[in-house]
This record gives structure tokens, sequence and C-alpha cells, in this order.
């Protein structure tokens, strides 16, 4: 597969349909260099997701059945934003831990919505389930070509905008942005993908050689709690040998106050994962090392002003 | 006064101390065009005033009994960030409608902080006496040449990142922040000055002939509740006809939820208001007339973290 050209061809399907989100710089206490950040959570629908979501229904023909995803929140918020968009129907399993926030924000979207009691697993089935009975498309949250080369218009976009460092941090859910990122990057930066210590899908796949299932809990679970890690996502970060670090609850919780604190931007968990890595030493730059940070997603909970 | 040459010497000076924001595009519903966005927000303390307060430090001697500050709020975070940043002592007098949030805040600065029952009045004249009393330097938070200087460098900033508006909406409270974008843009573009309803000072003054002080109140009075419009702003909207308009409490809290829902930016309702101008009518542009929006403050209680 040609990540880079079909990246390329995302981004030029996808523009006028998503945001080019603002980059910034911001001065981390202990570093030397000020960090670059690209503020991916003022997508439409609060996450990269949308620009997958986009590229998928663009780049196919939509059964008159429409839309099936599942989805812990920000892939079923960006499929049902990108179905209403272009005018399809989209029917959105969500496991009950996607919490009332996210829930509602995907039946504000004005999704056909089913709630499923458990995790991610178990909305995956059922969505399997409606795709056989109806016809209806599925749209993977992270493992299809399609959904990884519009996250990857992520980086494209950061690039275009003048991204000079030479590392980029990345959190790390079912891999569809950091293996957008890598098959974009093809090598020309470092890529480090940072999971939380209790969700280390690529981290325990890098160790045993091949995607594994692992047992996933706190405080981003709902964003980063993929069971394991997508193949393709696998593939691209063994290839390239990425380097792999884990965070603590407690250091994402940190960089989601100092995020808060320094800049005014309030994210999810998810979205201070790689930052945390940074602030909490899990990675730590060469002095001379110029590091980015991708901030992927805001839709916490409970809502600031519900 | 030269402003353009001032607000030119101003950002010279304090590149390096403030924060370069990020600006970005939203489609707002019911306009033709996208609207152009300042995140400035996204300051050091979370508004436009550190950029006056590092001007004005930077520009004169700064006395050994450092400086003294009476604020709402965010320029008396501002001036203690700036103080703490530069070496000098600062004390900054409060008053209690600041509200525990911003409160918290200039204490976790370092400042010497007073809080004054009342409302912005008590906490100048406090001020004043401690600027006799001791020879401090006052900063004022917004009628002095240097404070509209600093924060016109916004402008200029956003001049530099390829602002493309004919008009540009602007908060006005004391009117440092809009003096400064008057002084600027020096007709090269339209200014609108947006106010709460509930502390109409600028309009006021213009519908006078002169500053005069008016009753302050609403969601927004902790930031935009100068009892009175400086006279340089008064002087700078005077001479350039800027044309004023005010807007409800309802339609700023109706604008910080839309920031919230479509783009993940918690802001305080001063820094909703230049958008809620647009969003409920207040000021309609033109179908050909390309807007922009000046985002200014983030600093919303309670603190969605805390």
């Amino acid at each position: 597969m040609d990540w880079v050209q079909n990246i390329e061809a995302a981004g030029n399907r996808i523009a006028g349909h998503v945001r080019r989100t603002p980059v910034g710089l911001l001065d981390l206490p202990g570093l030397a260099h000020p960090i670059e950040v690209k503020w991916e959570q003022m997508q439409h629908t609060g996450s990269f997701k949308a620009r997958g979501a986009f590229n998928t229904l663009l780049n196919g023909p939509v059964p008159r059945a429409g839309l099936v995803a599942a989805s812990g929140g920000n892939h079923g918020a960006a499929v049902a934003h990108a179905a209403r968009s272009l005018g399809h129907d989209a029917r959105i399993y969500v496991p009950e831990i996607a919490g009332p926030t996210k829930i509602s924000l995907i039946r504000d979207l004005g999704a056909d919505l089913v709630v499923v009691p458990g995790a991610y697993a178990e909305a995956a089935e059922r969505a399997a389930e409606w795709q056989k009975a109806t016809g209806a498309a599925q749209i993977h949250a992270y493992d299809a070509p399609d959904t990884v080369a519009g996250q990857g218009t992520c980086l494209r976009e950061w690039e275009d905008q003048g991204l000079q460092a030479d590392t980029v941090l990345i959190a790390v859910g079912g891999g569809g942005l950091i293996g957008g990122a890598i098959g974009w990057l093809a090598g020309r930066r470092k890529v480090v993908a940072v999971e939380p210590a209790n969700a280390p899908t690529l981290n325990t796949a890098l160790a045993k050689g091949a995607p594994a299932p692992v047992e996933v809990s706190g405080v981003a679970a709902n964003a980063l709690g993929a069971k394991q890690i997508g193949q393709i996502c696998f593939d691209l970060a063994q290839a390239q040998g990425i380097e792999s670090v884990l965070v603590k609850d407690r250091d994402i919780t940190a960089a989601q106050h100092w995020l808060w604190k320094s800049a005014r931007q309030l994210v999810e968990p998810a979205g201070a994962a790689a930052l945390a890595a940074l602030m909490s030493g899990a990675y730590t730059p060469a002095p001379d090392e110029r590091v980015a940070v991708l901030v992927c997603g805001g839709n916490i909970a409970p809502d600031p002003l519900a």
C-alpha cells in the first residue's frame, strides 16, 4: 500500500469537510525548546476521527441502508456527523462505558443510537450483526485503509502548517491515528507511541510480535481502550521500529490539568496522554531534540457547561 | 501619539514573553463565509492582558517597591505573571466580585494579593493609596499608553498571521484591547465594539460625547465591568466613528455554549461576547463582508477541573 499517495488523496478528498486545526508552541517546564502542539480536539465532533469518517464516506458508494459503526464515543460521533453532513443514515452501537456525555453527543448529531451493555467488543459484535442483516456499510474505527489514510491527513496538514519537530508523540488506542501518521511520515520524523499503562495494546503487540488482546481500564479507556491493536497499525509500527511508551493514569490527569492551567485547553484524558509522556519523563527527548505533541480529543466528561 | 509606531515597538519588546496565539476558521450558522477567530484566551494567564503588562514592565524602570495593580481578575493575573517572570514584586488589589476562581489564579501566580469588598472602583482606590504610600508603580488595567499599545500587538500579530477580514469584532470593558486594535488598524479594517447591555461603557460614552460612569452587572461583569470607558479608547473610538453594539447576557451564554459544542473551546463570558454579537444578530454583516472575532479570555468560573 502506498500510504503517502493514499493520504495525499484523502487530504484532497476531505478538504472542505474537516477543519484545519490550529497549531502553536508551548513552553514545557524542564524542556530546553518549546514544544509544537496541534490542537486537533478542535476538529468537528471534538477529535481527529472526523477525518477518517469523511474519507471513508467520500471514497466509496454508500449503500441505501446507510452506515453502521461501533464506537467508544469519538468515532461514533464522527461517523454520525459525517453521515448527516453528507445525507446518509447512520446507526451507531455505543458501549455503555462511553459514558453519558459521549452518548448524548452522538444522539445530538442525529444518529440512530444503540447503547450496548459492556465494552467496545460487545458493541462491535452488534454492529457486525446489523451490517449482515441490512447491508449497511461498516466504518471501522481504526483498522481499515480509508480510516487510517483519513487520520493520516492530520500529519500531512501539520507539515503543511510548518511542523519543525524531529519527533512527534501520539496517543494510541486502536492505532488509526498513529498508523496514518507513520504512513505519512514514512520515517522522515520519529514517531513515539504513547499508551496508558492500563490499555497497552500496541506495546503488548510489539513485545509479543503480533496483535493480542489486552485488558483495558483507566481514565482514557473510553477513547484509547481498544482491546487489540489494529493490524494495519501494528504492521507499520513494527516495520519502522516505533518506540512505544506507557503513561500512568495520574500522569494523564496531571497533563490535563496543566493544559487547562497553562493554555486554557480542556481536553479529555486521551487528548492529554501524549503530553503526559513528556511531562512524566516516560519519554525524555535528547537535549537538542525538537518535540511535537498531537492533542487528539476534547470530549471530556462531564460536559463542563451542562 | 503615533499608535502604529508604539504598537510596532511594543510587539518587538514583548516578543518571547507572550505567546503567539493560534488563529483559525469557524463556520457560523447563517453566515455565508467562515469567520476568522483568534484564540487569545490561550495567552499566558488566560487573556490578552499579558501583552499590556509585559509592555509596561519592559518599557520603563520598575521601582524597588515593585508594582501595584487593581483588577477584576484578568489584568491582575497578567501583572502577577509578568512581575514574577521579570523578577519584580507585585501587590494586586482584587474586588470581591472577581470571584474565587480568578482570585486563586492570581494567588497561585505568587502575587501579594488583597481582596477588597465591593467592585473595581474600590480596589482601584486601595491601589492608588498603596502607590502613594510606597512608590510602587501602578499598571493601569486599560487607560495607559503602554497598556493600550501592548494590547494592540494582538491585532499586529493577527495581521502577521494572515488576517483577511474586512471587520473585526472585539469585546469592550475599559477599552484597552479595542483601543489598541483601533490604534493599530488605523481605519484599514472596520472595528465593531461589543459590550454587554449590562456594562455599556463605550456605548454610553459615544452617545453622551464623553466618558461617563455606568452601572455594571451581569455574567461578564468581572471582566468587562469597568465603570467608565478609558479616555484613550474613547478618543480613538470617537475619532474613527467606531460602531458600538450591545449583547444580552443570554446571548453571551449561548455563544459560550456554541464555542464548547462546536470547537471544544471553553471560554469565560467576556471571551464569547464578540461572537455573541454575530450569533444574536446584534451585528449583521453584509453578504460579502468577511468577519473576524477576537476571543479574548478563558478564565471561566468555576474552574472545570477543580
